[in-house]
């Protein structure tokens, strides 16, 4: 049992988080690496003493170089916006530190090729914060389709819609400017890093990309509110993928539905302790979708429970993000998803975005 | 209170569904015009005889033009064979009977078209049988819509999905051959049909069709298996239709989903009895979808029973589709579907198909 | 085929019900015997030609006893009040023809007995009409049991719950007074009857009847609004069944669940289509509820469609209640339920009254 | 912000639980008491030393004596089988220090009154730990309630069903022996303090306690398997309630539905995000049970997560339950439930037993 210092750049939503994973994940997993929280940096002097304080770290910085270059910082954590992802993962990556990076891996495809290449030349443990991936329930579903519970996969369809701009007469704000803060840049990459997840690369997108919105209160919105892709996955198998951030009534609409010739499977997370399956087996009369409850058997599920059916939530999510990215550093043996997963989502993202201006299938190869 | 003799070609599926519906339809809506089951007309003389007498016609025919002519018959369902649909309605049409057919309205285009031709000429009350429209909850949700419940929509997706080939060693059959068999034939044209009826006429569509299992035990399959379109309506929302007939597990997937900038609505079909209502209205901490339950509070269904949530079946669709033929004959007005109607699921059903050709956004003015 | 004359006894509600059973059930399932809808009473000239009209009867009557002694009339149905159902259903079978009598059995115990010895002597077709228990899902669970699928049974649960009675502003009418027209008498044989009907004899029950809203605008309450059972079964095994007029919410709230050592069944009247089964068979972490939907592989549901999961609903039940009672009369078989088993849940509901009363567990038998 | 030594007496599940808890909760709530784990103690110096390890405390005991005399320890909790808890308890209190107790409160009832004595006596925080009660879903059911959202409750049911034991050829073990650790020790209590914190107190009980399973391999059972209750509050209302252990198929059955003249609440554990709620206003048509997913607008739910529908988990109750023990030691003001709310779930236990033995009625009054 080693204890390793975390530096942690950003005290927001994801901060904290990370955080609070942080803190919690040694007792949970009975980890060989035990984060101790060092330092975290945000944008101005108060507010980084006000997180530190509240979070638990040992310091505070008012810039994250002094938090990357810190000797007692030895792994970073980069949770702050997707514009500054770039310049801490290389910086911190080149003094040979390990980085867990929020997703979207960065702002540009441009900045996500060069994270990947830092990371590349660094040799060190680098992953990017797709935490959806991660319940038990989708470990577990990820592991049946693996292992050919469903048969041949002839369709794939997902979805990450929610609904905090659904409101026409939202104001404007920093989420309706910039293409990294629209539902390309922010939501889609989580379902596709589940498209990649399940059923690899994907050979083919055609978009459609949609400013539902044009205005709100305070001036024009300069981003998209939601998006379909027509999937071609390398494989051969085809298809659908959707989001949106109006999408009035859905709170946590990251689901997925996967057909196969032997069986099939759903998930939605607005019910993430559920795993739905149905299998083409035993009497006509008996089969239907099971609705199976996470637990002890399945992936992580027992190191916060031994009863099933208690159910796991959104930090578990983060702690087990945690649990994986230590893991990486201890063996030095990579972790779904890498730098270099990251980029595979900024390029089917890009490619999204040429074929929604094209109006025609564009290859991700291409990009 | 009048006698309509009725005359149905075809004592198979729908055959059945659509005299059983006759039967019944007089009791439960006290219609004006009381339905008595004439004739049916089937392939073989055995067989007209064997369904006259299971399903209680007074009479049987081995040849549909005798059923047509025959002065007792006075309207005319065809629930034969697509290829047979315009020969039969163009004939009972030219008597001046007024015709229910079937969906699709006919295995191709140009049949389609030369029966509302038909229907024109003869100025008689026609309609296609799409029935899944017509379940309480799927009207009461039209009615919802039409009234602005749910704002000004933004996003609107359907399917039709079934399993009954799911399985791939299932053998080759009548199904697996001809156009009008597959998917975009037959099951294709319900969502389609839908998405018209809630959302109004399609501009384009940009499609892919699928011939997932290529070739079964006893030879090759000929048509398609599953698909997808990308819409884009006339009002410039934009959605999504799938369907398949391999989607393992699934029975009755009609379903769709509805986003709105007030509200949103779900329905599925395995569920048909219910509509899940969400209202952006309240305090925020009270919002959620409410399950409603069919009741007599809802279009159509205060007939069928006066006690919510008991229910109403698949049978029941057709009693409300025969009481709407009847309404259709007995005022003159026309009754949605007519055959305009059906013609119009036709011509996005070509447009579908020339897209998945072409790899390029269709528009259904073209086809 | 051979036609059998119908009589029956009541317009409202369940008249009609029938009514369009008797239209219907013919070309459903191909009865041998095919229902002539021959005449109608109901308590006013006016109300019996008005239902005869709607209903299509042949004719009406005023008086139920000119219906009974009717020689065109070959069986009856009682579909009038509680307090008349052992008068019609004697002078029917007196003339020895068969009675299928609407639930609850009779108005009190004494009368119900009654019923039960003049169908002994009458030796002809009786039945009691406890819809409910006809359900594809519902016959489906009862065969699941028999064969033994969850095992041991170690737990039984129902309710019938509505919320017809719920607003306590709603005024006094007819349902608020009589012990006949109270939860005891009205909603709860439906529950009794599934507990017998799943789980054999009861042997003792414990009691509370609870009489919520005393007055409503209008007067006094006489009757109960709510009651539940511990029961104990002549098995061994112990279940609770609770009733209520004022569940709020509860719109077709007749639920079922049962627990055995292998296995276990849930069902729903708000989805009535859906069985949920459990085996604890298999891998543990594939384990859970599977919803399975009604289809062509469940009992009586292929009668009504071909497609599994295109749904039945309530007035599919009394088509089925329709089939069974004509097969007792064509067969001479008795079937589930007959007056004596009616008479078995009038004995529960005595008990269950007497124990309130006490405050004691009661014998079933003492009654 | 101050530092508290916290030590924990057991290192198993619960005592993980707390540990988690305890390393998280300072960051999640940013408390003002900070914990520190301090010692953990358990039944040999090994298995402490390696509790100490795996869950981060600066110290291991394999004496609760010495943990609880510790100095730098400051609040205790106490995680230890349930015959243990009165001399811990007493030890703590006795030298002013907190102590957060394991439900159920004591293994008889002469103990859980002796505790709450020693409470009286030293007069500081103590807590008994219902976890459930702590999800974001059923602190807001409670606060509607609260509110009248409902009207005037006229039914309450609720169960706390499980199925670790529901093969009847799982082996004997310690579950097995003693009525502390039957249903009624050890899951009854969950669902009769959710009772008590929906409902308040109740008057009587009608019980029956059930060994279904009597001889297990290995032996003899002498505990309860599963156990119902009637239920009359002093309010007047009544209601039920299930307790089993081997409810196959129920992994989480912690569950309540609460009735009310103007609504009706809804909720399981299988799904502790949802809270299910039915409100009798608004149009007929338009009311149905609104499955309200849990977010930032519900109690505790925003210091775990900004997004709603994100979902809380098993371990997010207990660091829940840790804030309000960390407050209760800062303000002096008790937080439920207390020691005396643990006393309160005994006596009605109690009385289950007695009236289960005497199949009578009984008052929890009388205990």
């Amino acid at each position: 049992m080693t204890a390793i210092g975390i530096g942690i750049v950003g005290g927001g939503y994801m901060g904290k988080a990370h955080a609070v994973a942080m803190s919690a994940v040694g007792a949970v997993f009975d980890t060989a690496l035990r984060p101790r929280l060092e330092m975290v940096a945000a944008s101005t002097p108060e507010s980084a003493a006000r997180h530190a304080r509240a979070l638990g770290f040992a310091r505070a910085a008012a810039d994250w170089r002094a938090l990357v270059e810190d000797p007692a910082v030895e792994a970073v954590i980069v949770a702050s916006p997707q514009e500054t992802h770039r310049a801490i993962a290389e910086a911190a990556l080149a003094l040979g530190k390990p980085v867990l990076c929020e997703k979207p891996l960065a702002d540009t495809l441009e900045n996500a090729r060069a994270m990947v290449a830092a990371a590349d030349r660094a040799g060190v443990a680098n992953m990017t914060g797709f935490n959806y991936v991660r319940t038990p329930a989708t470990q577990y579903a990820r592991q049946l389709l693996a292992e050919g519970a469903i048969g041949r996969v002839t369709w794939f369809r997902c979805e990450h819609a929610e609904d905090f701009l659904a409101d026409p007469d939202a104001p404007l704000d920093w989420r309706c400017r910039g293409m990294a803060n629209g539902t390309l840049g922010d939501l889609a990459p989580h379902p596709i890093n589940a498209a990649l997840a399940f059923m690899g690369p994907i050979a083919e997108v055609m978009a459609e990309i949609e400013r539902v919105h044009e205005t709100r209160p305070g001036g024009e919105v300069t981003n998209d509110d939601q998006l379909q892709l027509m999937l071609r996955f390398r494989s051969g198998v085809r298809g659908h993928l959707f989001s949106s951030r109006i999408a009035t009534g859905r709170k946590m609409g990251y689901a997925y539905e996967i057909h196969g010739s032997d069986g099939a499977i759903r998930f939605d997370g607005e019910d993430q302790n559920a795993l739905w399956l149905y299998r083409r087996e035993g009497p006509e009369a008996e089969r239907g979708f099971r609705r199976i409850l996470a637990g002890p058997e399945h992936p992580d599920y027992r190191a916060f429970c031994l009863g099933p059916g208690h159910g796991t939530g959104y930090q578990d999510q983060i702690i087990i993000e945690a649990r994986d990215f230590l893991r990486a550093i201890e063996t030095g043996e990579p972790v779904f998803p890498t730098f270099r997963d990251g980029l595979a989502v900024a390029e089917v993202a890009e490619a999204a975005a040429r074929s929604a201006h094209s109006g025609r299938w564009t290859a991700v190869a291409d990009v």
